[in-house]
């Protein structure tokens, strides 16, 4: 794989000056918690006092699993293509969501088990149609795999292009939570009934029924370590995309906005390819999915919000840019001490 | 005090038509997770399947207290009246927030201890020029704390009849956590060190000091318990408005998003005159001021963000306003599976 080159956004003369005029704004020290620490990050990764949050944009990778025939899943595979479908006809959550937000959506055909043809507004980037059941076999080849990641980073050059300076991706793939637990299971080197929830809701019996499934999948492929071994081995092409979209987001000093458990597992495959990626990364929220707190503290992330939301499709990222954009709006709007002739409180 | 008549939500019949209806959109079960419960109780409170939030309207009452002269905050009394220009000015925090998430920002001297003659866009409802020092008398009289309420329920009902659905408050005070550190002590009968936090930013040695302060003051009053005297005796003239505006709005069906700390004191205060309230209460976030955690849990209130934030003016209910436009969103907007086709997963 092309290396993909991204800078550090540590320079300590920017980070005295951000806090610096973090801290002669007219509120007491420190009062905006969590709001302060993304603004220091946000003028952080954009180099400036001033930053931005220009032409949002969130890509929505699609792609179908092997493994959702094996009844890992409490949907059916069809449901890939159909809320495809949902999505282009703006009927999602995560429809209702981005217009809410002003985030421009963009969905992607990244290897869906269902022939779309031509259809207007659907960016057709099909590796394959689904990826092969984990059980017998790799889920895609390495040609395969290098070309999600080129893909994905073709599209996050050409929003970058377009004037956008913030990113989120979203997923669309029944079985795609196997694919996750899989992943977070051969990095952390944890069991998999430690990476393992309900994915869109399966009772007790069908959540062992998944844990046998993925634990003979994990055993089918004991010498997979490497990251990219294990994205072409355990991953989906909509989580390929987002890899090759998320680093190459990065290294073109993008803000990345992460959505929940499968993103997340997506940035944490990115990081072992390059830890830097994190420097830009800001976590939306901690899913309900069992497994994300324990996936969000190895990455050393504070998601924003606990909603206890387990959707998926972006919807985190999505629901938390107004919040990220508040972090923003105080720092280059609020007037300091001086401006206000307001009396500074004891430090 | 005239009665507020303030009607329960809880219609069974509503609720099974709303969660029905939060239960059939393109989703799996229950993946929204809040968004879900605060789509069914503002569902409940407007008694629709399509609720929506209309002129959303913060009210900000700002308001001095005798007890700043004690050195119990960071900052000097005079910021209260420096903090009212900030806000006519627009340089504040809640000033920014306001205006990204389209509230009508109103603000209002209940009672700052400054002349500020007439300037256009402060609404003058000043009771007095600040309360009294509690460690000496009650912080206002009984009519002052009824004009109080009154001027705030009266507000509330302009901004109805001016086509509200929604309302916050937010205050602006020096020293007025320790206003709602001993309505808290005094209404949940804890003793004042758990309910007393840094407010702008003590160090140690001015927390202990202020606790001692608040110890004083409890001794000095030790036979007020009712409600409404509790106001009067430890409260500020902001605080007791918030009181009114909030219990009649929510008389009127008026959806509540609480703020942080002080605001929600008085929110405990209006529950204790009328514990129907809650219905109509969301409460925006968990404050970083150490008592806020165990006071929402008295009221059995779930925060929807926990940023550490810890400023007041209302911030934490600006903020957090696209979150709750999120849920009623997505109840209003999403398509069902029948409309959009799509596969229902094994429930």
């Amino acid at each position: 794989m092309k290396d993909f080159n991204i800078k550090s956004t540590s320079s300590a003369s920017m980070k005295e000056k951000l806090s610096q005029k973090i801290n002669t704004r007219t509120k007491p020290l420190g009062s905006l918690g969590v709001l302060e620490k993304l603004a220091l990050q946000i003028g952080l990764i954009q180099n400036t006092l001033n930053p931005t949050i220009n032409k949002h944009t969130m890509l929505i990778f699609a792609g179908d699993h092997g493994l959702a025939d094996e009844g890992v899943s409490a949907f059916p595979k069809e449901v890939t293509a159909q809320m495809v479908f949902n999505f282009l006809n703006g009927g999602a959550a995560i429809n209702v969501f981005a217009k809410q937000n002003g985030w421009d959506l963009k969905i992607i055909d990244a290897g869906v088990d269902y022939d779309f043809e031509n259809i207007p507004n659907l960016i057709n980037k099909k590796i394959g149609n689904g990826t092969k059941s984990i059980l017998r076999e790799s889920a895609m080849t390495s040609e395969e795999c290098q070309k999600a990641i080129d893909a994905g980073a073709e599209l996050a050059k050409a929003e970058f292009d377009a004037g956008s300076n913030t990113i989120a991706f979203g997923e669309m793939g029944i079985a795609n939570t196997s694919s996750a637990s899989l992943i977070m299971s051969r990095i952390l080197d944890l069991p998999i009934e430690n990476c393992t929830g309900r994915g869109t809701g399966l009772n007790d019996e069908k959540l062992n029924y998944k844990i046998d499934i993925l634990t003979k999948a994990l055993n089918k492929h004991p010498e997979i370590n490497a990251p990219l071994d294990i994205l072409r081995t355990f991953g989906g092409f909509e989580i390929a995309m987002t890899v090759g979209a998320a680093l190459k987001a990065a290294e073109l000093g993008m803000l990345i906005i992460v959505d929940g458990f499968i993103i997340s597992s997506a940035i944490l495959l990115a990081s072992e390819i390059n830890k830097t990626i994190l420097d830009y990364c800001v976590f939306a929220h901690l899913s309900d999915e069992f497994a994300h707190a324990s996936m969000l503290e190895y990455l050393g992330a504070q998601p924003l919000l606990n909603l206890n939301m387990r959707l998926g499709e972006g919807s985190g990222a999505a629901v938390a840019l107004p919040i990220i954009q508040s972090a923003v709006n105080f720092l280059t709007q609020m007037a300091s001490f001086e401006d206000a002739a307001v009396t500074e409180g004891n430090k």
